[in-house]
C-alpha cells in the first residue's frame, strides 16, 4: 500500500470548500500530510459560493489547521501549497471556467503536473450538478494528468439513488477515477480484522460454522442527535450507520481470502460477502428486525431528552435511531450462523465490536463446577480501546477442577507506538497515490443498498414499528427477541 | 475432584518423621488442612530412629508448622489431632510392633475409624524394607478400614529398578492403594492444561500436526545443586526432573481427551501418550540429544562455581545438570511434529514453560513488511508467572500495511482472588479422600522409565558427551543442533 510514498503534484479542487467536512477534516489532514514530507507541491483550489480572494481562502485553511485539535504542519503546508479560490454555485458555466482557468495556471506554473483531484465535500444534493458540470467541461480526461474524484458518503439513500449516482458518476468517469468514501475503512483496527485473520496461521481454522455459534456487530454511541436533526430526520439508524459502517466491518470479517491483497482482490471478495446475505423479505421482517427510537433517560450522570423532543425533529417521528437485525450467510463457511447487527444512538457507551461467539465444547466431562462457563467468544474492538480479547475457560486455583470464564487481552495502544493515522489524512493520500483498497467499489454500493432495501421499503409499511427505550439502556427490550430460535444474548460491551 | 469435602479420619503414620521432606512439606500441610476445616479427627504417628517421646513429636510438628513460609493452623491441627511417635528402624520387628500396638489404639480410642495412610517420606533404600515389614505384618490389608501407601519420588532410578519396586509394592497392596507422588500433577497451571485443552471449543482444533510445527517445553531454574551435590551425582538432570516432571507435563500437553474426568480414564490416557513417543535407539542419540554441564559464570550479578567444584560433586563428574532431547510422537495427532524437551540448572532464570509453535499462515499475501512477523506461538507459563500468552500478528499503526508480532496475556495472578493450595495439602487430602488422578499409575513409572532407559543406557558409552555451558546461559551451544531439520530454534522464555 502506500507507506513511505510521497503524493505526486496535484491539484486538489475541494467542492465545498467553506463547509465542515472541508475546514474538520481536509484542510488539518493535509497539514498533517505536509508536516509528514508526504506531499510534493499541491495546489489547493477551493470552490463554494462565498465570495472570496484567494487570500481570504488561504487565512482560512491556516485558520482551520490550526484549530484541529491536534492542529499542526501549516507552515509544512505552507511551504509546498499554493491555495486558490473560486467563487459561485458549482453548476454554474461561469464556475467551470473560472476553474479551468485556474487548473491550467496551475499546470503551467508546474504545481500539479496536470494532475487533478476533485473532492466533493458538500451536500449530496450538489453531487450530481457538480459531477455534470465537471464532466461535460472535459475535467475528467485524461489524457493530461489524472483525474480523481472523491465522494463523500451518503452515496444515495436508497437502492434506485445510489444507482442513479452511481450511473451518473460513471457516465462521466471510469470506475478507477471514483473513490467513494467509508471513513470506517480507514481505521488500523478495521483493517487489522483483515490482518488477524490472514497473517496468522491459528484464527481462520476457528473462523467459520463448525467452530462459531454466532457473530455480532455493534456499533454504539452514547450522544444523541445534537444538531443534526434535521439530517437524521431523513437518515436513521439505517441509512447513517447500517448500510455503510456495520456491512462494510460484516464483509471484512466474514469475507473468504482475497487472491491478493490488492484492491480488486478485496474489493471482489467484500461484494460476493455481500451477495450472499441471504435477501430479506420485506414481509416478514418482524422477527428479524428491530427498530427503536429514544426516549429521554439518563446517561453519564445527566438527564437526556427524547429523540422526538430534539431541535430539527418531528414531535410525531417514527425515525429510527436503533436498528438490530440478525441475517443469515448463504455461503459454505457461514450457513447457519445467525449473524446479529445493531446500531443505536444513546445507548449506554460509545462502542464498536465484532464479536464471534463460538461453540460450546463438544463434550464437557469436566468433574468440577462449570456454573460461570460461558463459551469461548472473541472479541474485537474496533473503538475506542482499540484491541482484541479472547475468553475462554482456566481452572479456578484450588482442590477441585472448578473451571471459570477469564479473559486474555490484546492492546493496540499498549503494544505500539506507532501513531494512528487519521482516517481522512490516510484517505487523501491513499487518492493522491492512487489505491482504491479502502474506497467503496460501485458494485459494494449496490450490493449494500440491495441488503437494505427490503428494509426501506418494509418500515412505512408498519412491518417493524418503532420501539422507544430510555435514553442509557442497550435498546428496546424486543431485540432480545431476535436469538428466539437460539440459546445466545446480546454480548454487553 | 475434591472440593468441599472433609477427609474422613484416619491414621497418618508418617515413616520418616524427622526428615526434611516431612518437616518442610507434610506437616505445614496437615495444619493448612485442618485449619480449612478439612480434617476430621487423625492421628498423625511418626517414625525415625530418632528416640522421642510423643510429646517431643509433638513439639517437632508445631515447631514445623510454626517455622514454615506461611506457617498457620497449629491450633486448628491440635484440635483434631493425636501425636504418637515410635522410635526404631523401619525393618526393625519391633517397630512394626509397636506401630501395631499404636495403631490399634488410636482406633480403639475412636480417632481414625481403622482408616491407615503410610507416607514413606525417607530415603528411596529404605522404600523396601519398609513395605516388605508393613506388608509382612499384614498393615495392608483393608478388612479394617483403608490402608494407603504415598511413595515420593524418586520410585526407581532406571527401567529395572523401578519395576523391582513396583513388583514390591504391588506384591503387598492392590494398585488402587498406591499414590506415587509426583508434585508437580498438584500445581493448578499443570492441571490447566487439561482445563484449557478440553473445557475450550477454540484451541483443541489447533492441537495437531495440522497445525502445530513444534512443541517446547522447558524446565529451567538458575539455582545449581547448593548442598544436594551427593545425591545429585546420583541422579542427573535426567532423573531428577525429566523422566518424571517433564514427561508427566508432555503426556498432559498432548494426550487424547480422555473418557472421563476419571483418575482411571485421564491416567489411560497419559499412558497410551508415553506408549507413544517413538523408542530412542541408544545407538543414535547423539543428533537428537544434549547434555551438557555448568561450568563457573555469572548469574544474577554474581559469580557462581562450576557444578564441579560443588560440595559433594566428583572433580570429573560427567553428571548432566542440562539435558535436551528431540522426541516424535508416533500417534495421528504428532505425527511429523518434533517435540522438544529441555530441562537445566544454572540457565538464566527459573521457568517452566510448555510453548507450542504454530506453522507458518499457508499464503501469505499481504502487501506490507512482515519481516517482524514471527509464526504464531502459544505458551503456557506452569511457573513462576503463571498464566497464558498467546502470540500473533497485528497491523501496524499507519498508512501501510505492516504487520507485527504482539501478544495476548492472560495471568493466573491478576485474575483469581483463590488461593493456589500448596501441592502437599493438595495431595495429601487427595489421598485421604481416595483420589488418585493426580498419582502415577504403575504402568505410567513403567512407561516413562522406558522412554528414558535408551539415554540411561547410552550415557555410559560415550553416545552423548558432555558439553560444558557457562552457569547463566541457556546451556551448551550444541542444543540448538537439534533443530537441524527444521527451520525453528528454542524459544527464549
Amino acid at each position: 500500500m502506500t507507506d513511505g510514498r510521497t503524493a505526486p503534484p496535484a491539484a486538489i479542487v475541494v467542492i465545498g470548500a467553506t463547509g465542515d467536512l472541508a475546514h474538520r477534516k481536509l484542510y488539518p489532514a493535509l497539514a498533517a500530510l505536509a508536516a509528514e514530507g508526504r506531499l510534493s507541491t499541491i495546489a489547493v483550489i477551493g470552490s463554494a459560493r462565498t465570495v472570496m480572494s484567494d487570500d481570504d481562502f488561504t487565512g482560512r485553511v491556516r485558520d482551520a489547521v490550526e484549530s484541529a485539535a491536534d492542529g499542526y504542519g501549516w507552515s509544512a503546508l505552507e511551504k509546498c501549497a499554493t491555495f486558490r479560490y473560486v467563487a459561485g454555485a458549482v453548476g454554474d458555466p461561469q464556475v467551470i471556467e473560472d476553474l479551468t482557468t485556474v487548473l491550467d495556471e496551475c499546470a503551467r506554473d508546474g504545481l500539479t503536473d496536470g494532475n487533478h483531484l476533485y473532492y466533493l465535500a458538500t451536500i449530496p444534493q450538489l453531487f450530481e450538478p457538480a459531477l455534470t458540470a465537471l464532466g461535460e467541461a472535459g475535467l475528467f480526461d485524461e489524457s493530461e494528468g489524472f483525474r480523481r474524484i472523491v465522494i463523500e458518503k451518503p452515496f444515495g439513500r436508497d437502492l434506485e439513488s445510489a444507482r442513479e449516482l452511481n450511473r451518473i458518476v460513471l457516465s462521466h468517469t471510469a470506475e478507477h477515477q471514483v473513490y467513494r468514501i467509508d471513513h470506517y475503512l480507514a481505521k488500523d483496527t478495521v483493517q487489522n480484522i483483515l490482518a488477524l485473520r490472514f497473517a496468522n496461521a491459528i484464527f481462520e481454522p476457528l473462523w467459520n460454522r463448525r467452530y462459531v455459534d454466532d457473530v455480532q456487530i455493534t456499533v454504539a454511541e452514547p450522544l444523541g442527535v445534537g444538531h443534526r436533526g434535521t439530517f437524521y430526520e431523513q437518515s436513521g439508524a439505517l441509512r447513517d450507520i447500517l448500510q455503510n459502517h456495520v456491512l462494510q466491518v460484516l464483509a471484512l470479517t466474514a469475507m473468504e481470502p482475497p487472491a491478493a491483497f490488492s484492491a480488486g482482490s478485496i474489493r471482489d471478495e467484500k461484494v460476493k460477502l455481500l451477495r450472499s446475505i441471504r435477501p430479506l423479505d420485506v414481509h416478514d421482517l418482524s422477527e428479524r428486525v428491530v427498530r427503536g427510537q429514544y426516549a429521554a433517560g439518563h446517561l453519564d450522570g445527566e438527564d437526556v431528552a427524547g429523540y422526538r423532543d430534539e431541535e430539527g425533529v418531528a414531535a410525531d417521528s417514527t425515525v429510527e435511531t436503533y436498528l438490530a437485525l440478525r441475517i443469515e450467510i448463504d455461503n459454505w463457511r457461514w450457513a447457519g450462523v445467525p449473524v446479529y447487527l445493531r446500531t443505536g444512538k444513546r445507548l449506554p457507551k460509545r462502542v464498536t465490536e465484532v464479536a464471534l461467539q463460538f461453540k460450546e465444547v463438544p463434550h464437557l466431562a469436566l468433574p468440577g463446577e462449570v456454573e460461570s462457563l460461558e463459551p469461548n467468544s472473541m472479541v474485537l474492538r474496533i473503538q475506542p480501546d482499540e484491541g482484541i480479547c479472547l475468553f475462554f475457560g482456566a481452572k479456578v486455583p484450588g482442590s477441585s477442577f472448578d473451571v471459570r470464564t477469564v479473559s486474555m487481552d490484546f492492546n493496540y495502544g499498549d503494544t505500539f507506538d506507532e501513531r494512528s493515522r487519521d482516517a481522512y489524512e490516510r484517505l487523501l493520500l491513499d487518492v493522491l497515490l492512487g489505491d482504491p483498497t479502502l474506497f467503496i467499489r460501485a458494485d459494494e454500493i449496490d450490493q449494500s443498498w440491495q441488503v437494505v432495501q427490503p428494509l426501506i421499503d418494509g418500515f412505512p409499511l408498519g412491518e417493524v414499528p418503532i420501539r422507544f427505550y430510555d435514553a442509557g439502556t442497550w435498546g428496546p427490550d424486543s431485540a432480545d427477541d431476535l436469538f428466539a430460535e437460539q440459546d445466545a444474548h446480546w454480548r454487553t460491551p
